[in-house]
């Protein structure tokens, strides 16, 4: 071992058997980093006298190059998928050594040209981006592609420009969670999903049916509605729960959906997951404070952001060329609880 | 009226008798307004022939003077009420011609000093800070305030610097919660909440406590505790509700702790609110997530961060000298849904 006046990252992450980067993450506290791990290594470079001297790192790096500023555009920040994003966007930037300049475009795609150009004029390195729902014009992000500035997408695709991307298994997620169900002895399962004119919705959908058709059985359309929203589930459920023939599940393209179906059809009698399993999509904050706690596809907001920072990194450093479309598709996963057998 | 060729925003706040700012706010969409007010807003503009030239109007701000951005230091981003403050600050100073530059602390005081350097070789023209839960020392605060940096903290507020801040009125929350569940026929209502050595535990603490000596009641040591997460919750209700004489309310100081304390008194057998009312505070999503909805004091996020921008932007400005230290207090309110009777 090195001396230990002269411990380095390196020699950290070389006598505890891990990476530069984990160190590095653990010393700045990163969530990503387990607390155990982060423990591990803090009290070892504390034994050793290893204090990474912060100060000093950031004038280093100040003096050999400006701060470089990613510019993030954010639909609506109150929201818990897009500030789960945010996190993971930040904290991938600020570990190399990156600042963000935040904007939200409401939704509205005034704001969103009116955002791209003061990104423009502020002079960022690159925006990550999820567009406004009613964004039907691509020039803003045209013009910016066309400076040498690169963009990336999440959550939202554009399909009117060619850029990098960052989205969730939309598919597999639906096809793990309804397969999950019918694991469990359900028959028939209905679906609550956004139009499928959207790509979210397609792909979702697409999923769902796939589980069915591989496990023998088929789409029934009377099971299959546009919902995807608590408000408009709680008043369609009831319908839907007196069919001749009622579903024995449900799968929902959201949480905030699935706990609307779930307290309709506790509201009806029915008991949760014995008469009805009810899976959704998110697993946000809502998930574990319904009653019984939702089994959900967990959509994992903070590493779409840090994938999308990371691509967007890597173009701006040369690691990755400027011209190439990446995309990266974020891996699911099934979290099963209450609501479902 | 003026000319359909050249209204101004002004025409339309006269025609209308709205302000000139909830005009500029209507057509950006900004969620402050209703949802009606700004589709009335938005259709006389219409109506009139007004499309707000926003390049023109950003291209014009941009010639008189560099945008300006404001630095934001949160603890953490992936948390409901830090990203509805995080909302706040965007719209208030988006509406103002401000941009942000947005970083974590991950509560992480090393990276909260980082972070303070980053900004000012950034150059921001202010700080609006909530401060790492273990920040013990204000040097890197107090050095930004002599560099002549506007500092506002939001929530946490520092004790070691003078500087303005912005806060809920978590008193009057706590004490007209408390008043609600005495007005509603409980006798015994048990306290969960954070160390009195805290700002918010201490208001919190004193509101329930004034609530009951003004209401006649003594408060009870065997029913206060301190706790406020779920797990904690949910480990130490069963035996508060097992003692000689088990409270028949809880006020709880996050929705968090109530949620813990309501799905315990439920697995307890107990009904809700018939047996036992429950009331928290924050008024997350989590809130209308549980079965039944929680009665919650509402902490008023968006509000807090239009505040915290408002008083940098005016001290930025010069509107508030720079030097003046102002305090505001942002009024809780109180929800009641089904979880009191």
């Amino acid at each position: 071992m090195s001396d230990s006046t002269s411990i380095t990252m390196k020699d950290i992450a070389r006598d505890l058997g891990v990476s530069v980067a984990t160190v590095s993450r653990a010393l700045k506290d990163s969530p990503r980093i387990s607390a155990e791990k982060r423990e591990e290594i803090k009290r070892y470079a504390r034994e050793h006298n290893f204090f990474p001297n912060i100060i000093a790192e950031s004038l280093r790096k100040s003096k050999v190059q400006p701060i470089k500023i990613i510019g993030v555009i954010i639909p609506q920040l109150n929201h818990f998928y897009f500030s789960s994003i945010l996190s993971g966007i930040e904290e991938e930037a600020s570990l190399r050594g990156y600042r963000l300049m935040v904007a939200q475009s409401q939704e509205n795609y005034e704001n969103e040209v009116n955002i791209c150009r003061a990104f423009s004029e502020s002079k960022v390195c690159g925006i990550i981006v999820s567009q406004a729902k009613n964004t039907a014009k691509y020039d803003h992000f045209q013009r910016l592609i066309d400076q040498g500035v690169p963009l990336v997408f999440y959550d939202r695709i554009s399909t009117g420009v060619n850029a990098s991307r960052v989205v969730v298994d939309d598919y597999m997620g639906a096809y793990a969670a309804v397969t999950h169900l019918i694991e469990t002895g359900c028959k028939r399962i209905a679906y609550y999903g956004t139009s499928l004119t959207m790509e979210i919705g397609k792909n979702r959908y697409n999923g769902y049916r796939d589980a069915l058709l591989k496990h023998g059985m088929q789409p029934d359309d009377q099971l299959i509605k546009n919902c995807d929203n608590r408000a408009d589930a709680e008043t369609i459920t009831p319908d839907v729960m007196r069919l001749p023939q009622p579903p024995d599940a449900f799968f929902a393209v959201n949480d905030d959906t699935a706990i609307g179906i779930l307290y309709s059809c506790k509201r009806m009698g029915f008991h949760i997951p014995e008469d009805v399993s009810i899976c959704g999509f998110t697993n946000g904050q809502r998930a574990i404070a319904c009653d019984p706690m939702l089994t959900t596809v967990e959509q994992r907001g903070i590493r779409v952001g840090e994938e999308a920072a990371s691509i967007l990194i890597d173009q701006v450093e040369g690691t990755l060329p400027k011209d190439k479309v990446e995309k990266r598709v974020v891996r699911t996963r099934l979290i099963i609880r209450g609501t479902t057998r």
